[in-house]
C-alpha cells in the first residue's frame, strides 16, 4: 500500500471518520463509532490510532488535519470559533499534543455568532468544501441535521448562521412523545407535503399542529405512514418556515448525506425556493483538502512532506 | 364516618383522586398513581376500589362520577367526544360496568374538534367549573400542562380549543437533549422575562433559540439557573405568541395548580393579557359536582340519593 502523505479527519459527536491521502487523492479509508461524546481528552489519540496506526509509515512525521469536535472544549485541544463575519477557516489549524512521533495533530477552528449566539464545529468545513467551485456564491445553505445549520454566505464569507434543534427535537417526539406508539415505517409523500405547506406558512403553530396528529388518530382510524410523515412535515416546514426571510429570492443549496436532505430539497422547492441538492459528505473531504493545502503553503516545515 | 352519598374522580395519564361527597360538601379524599396509562380496561374497577372501598355503604348503591381519561379508547369505557361548539357535559356520562353492587358508575364525555384536528378529556370538567360562578365569561381560558389547553369560551359555549405539547416537549429537550446536563435548580426570573418576551413576539424561531441556549454557553460561561429558566420562556413564550389571535384584547383566565400556572400568568400579564389566575384543582371538583347535580336532576332513580 502506498503510504499517505496526510490524513484527514471529520470528528462528530458520535462518529471519527479518517481519509489517508496522497494530494487529494484518497488512498484507503475508514470510520469508526468513537464520536466525541464517549471520549475524554486523553482518548482521542487512541482512538486516531485504531483506525490509522496501520496506514503511517514508520520513520516520517505524518500530518493529520481534523475537523469537527476534535477542538470543542471537552474535546483533543479547545479550539477558539471564528467570529462571524469571516471565511471559514480564516485562522489556521490548532496543533494538538500526541504521544506517537509519526503523528503531527491540527485542528480547524469551528464558527461562533455572539448575536443570536450560535455555534458549529465540523460544518465550516463542508462549507470550505463548497466554496472551492462556489466562491462567488451568494445565497443561503441549508445543512440539515441532528442540529441542523443555516448559513448566510456571500463571496465566501460566512455572514451569519442558525442552528435548529429540528433532528433532536423530531427524534424526541417520535421516539419518546405520546405520538411514538404511532410511528410506523410506512410513508404517505401526500400527507408529509401538506403538513409542510401548513407548517411554513405558520411555523409559530408547531407546538399545537404536533398535538393535532394524536388527536385525529383518535377522531378517525390514522392510515399507515400518515403519522410520521406528518411530523416530518411539520418539523421541516418549521425550520424552513422560520428562515423564509433568508432564502426567499435568493439561491438555496441543501447540504447533506441522508434522506432528509432530499426532504429539505423537495419542502423548499414547494415553497417555490431556487434550490439545488449538493452530497455534503464528499464536500468536508474538499474542505480538508482545501485547508490541508493552504496549511502546506503557510507552513513551509509541513510543506516538505507534500 | 357519614356514608359518601356519591363519590367524584378525575383519572388522569399518571393519577387517580378521589372525593367522597354529601352533596356539595366533602367528606373525605384520596388519591393514587393508578393513572390511566398504566391500566388495562378491566384494571379500573379495582383501582378505583383500592381508595373508594371503604368509604362505600355496604347495601346502597353509591353513585361513582369520574371525569378524564377513564372515558378514552383504552380506558374503562371509550366515551364518545362531545364536538365544539358545545357546552362542556353537553352529553350525560355514559354508564361503565362494574362487578361489585355498591357502585354505580358513569363517565363524562370529552370534547373534541375537527378543524384543526383537537381533542381534551378532563379540562372540560375544569371549564364547566369555571362556568359556575362566569356563565357570561366571553374570553380564553390557558391551561398549563403536558399537553396544554387554551380554550374559547363565550357564554357557556366552547368555541374552539388548542392543545399545545407544551410541557411535555419541555421535559424532553430538559432531561434529554443536548441541554439536559445545562440544567440546575437555580432560577434566573430575568432570563425568564427576556425570553418570554422574544419567543412571544417570534414564536416561529423556537427551534432556534433553543440551541442558543446551549452555544451562549459555549461562547461563555453560563451563571446557575440562567439555561433552565431560559428553556422555560422561550417555550411559555412560544406557546403565548402563538395564541396572540385569540388572547389579544381579551379576558384570560389560566386555571392550574402547579408553578406552571404561575409563570403562565406572569408571561402573560408582561405581555399586556387582561389576565387572572385560578386554582384548576378546585374547578375540577366545581365541575363533577355540578354534572353530578344536574345528572341527579336528569334521572329519578338516582336523585333519591339526594
Amino acid at each position: 500500500m502506498t503510504a499517505p502523505r496526510w490524513i484527514a479527519a471529520a470528528w462528530g459527536p458520535s462518529s471519527l471518520r479518517i481519509w489517508a491521502m496522497a494530494g487529494r487523492k484518497v488512498l484507503t479509508e475508514g470510520a469508526s463509532d468513537q464520536g466525541v461524546s464517549r471520549l475524554g481528552p486523553r482518548d482521542f489519540e487512541p482512538a486516531l490510532l485504531t483506525l490509522a496506526s496501520g496506514m503511517l509509515p514508520p520513520d516520517e512525521v505524518t500530518p493529520v488535519l481534523i475537523c469537527g469536535q476534535a477542538g470543542a472544549r471537552k474535546g483533543w485541544v479547545e479550539v477558539p470559533h471564528e467570529m462571524v463575519p469571516c471565511a471559514p477557516h480564516a485562522a489556521p489549524p490548532m496543533p494538538a499534543p500526541s504521544l506517537d512521533s509519526r503523528i503531527s495533530v491540527g485542528i480547524l477552528p469551528g464558527l461562533g455568532q455572539i448575536d443570536p449566539p450560535d455555534v458549529m464545529r465540523g460544518e465550516e468545513t463542508r462549507i470550505a468544501g463548497f466554496l472551492l467551485d462556489r466562491a462567488s456564491f451568494d445565497g443561503v445553505l441549508c445543512m440539515p441535521g441532528l442540529h441542523g445549520k443555516w448559513v448566510r454566505l456571500r463571496h465566501g464569507i460566512v455572514q451569519g448562521f442558525r442552528t435548529m434543534m429540528t433532528g433532536e427535537i423530531y427524534g424526541l417526539i417520535a421516539r419518546q412523545s405520546v405520538l411514538r406508539h404511532m410511528m410506523d415505517d410506512s410513508w404517505d409523500e401526500a400527507a408529509f407535503r401538506n403538513a409542510v405547506d401548513e407548517s411554513t406558512r405558520h411555523p409559530e403553530t408547531i407546538v399545537s399542529s404536533i398535538f393535532g396528529i394524536r388527536a385525529s388518530a383518535l377522531l378517525s382510524n390514522p392510515t399507515p405512514g400518515l403519522a410520521r410523515a406528518r411530523l416530518s412535515g411539520l418539523m421541516v416546514g418549521c425550520d424552513i418556515g422560520a428562515m423564509r426571510t433568508w432564502w426567499h429570492n435568493r439561491p438555496v443549496a441543501v447540504l447533506g448525506t441522508e434522506r432528509v436532505s432530499e426532504l429539505y430539497a423537495s419542502a423548499l422547492a414547494s415553497q417555490g425556493a431556487d434550490v439545488e441538492a449538493l452530497a455534503g459528505d464528499r464536500l468536508t473531504l474538499a474542505g480538508l483538502i482545501a485547508a490541508h493545502e493552504r496549511t502546506g503553503r503557510l507552513e513551509p516545515s509541513e510543506a516538505a512532506h507534500t
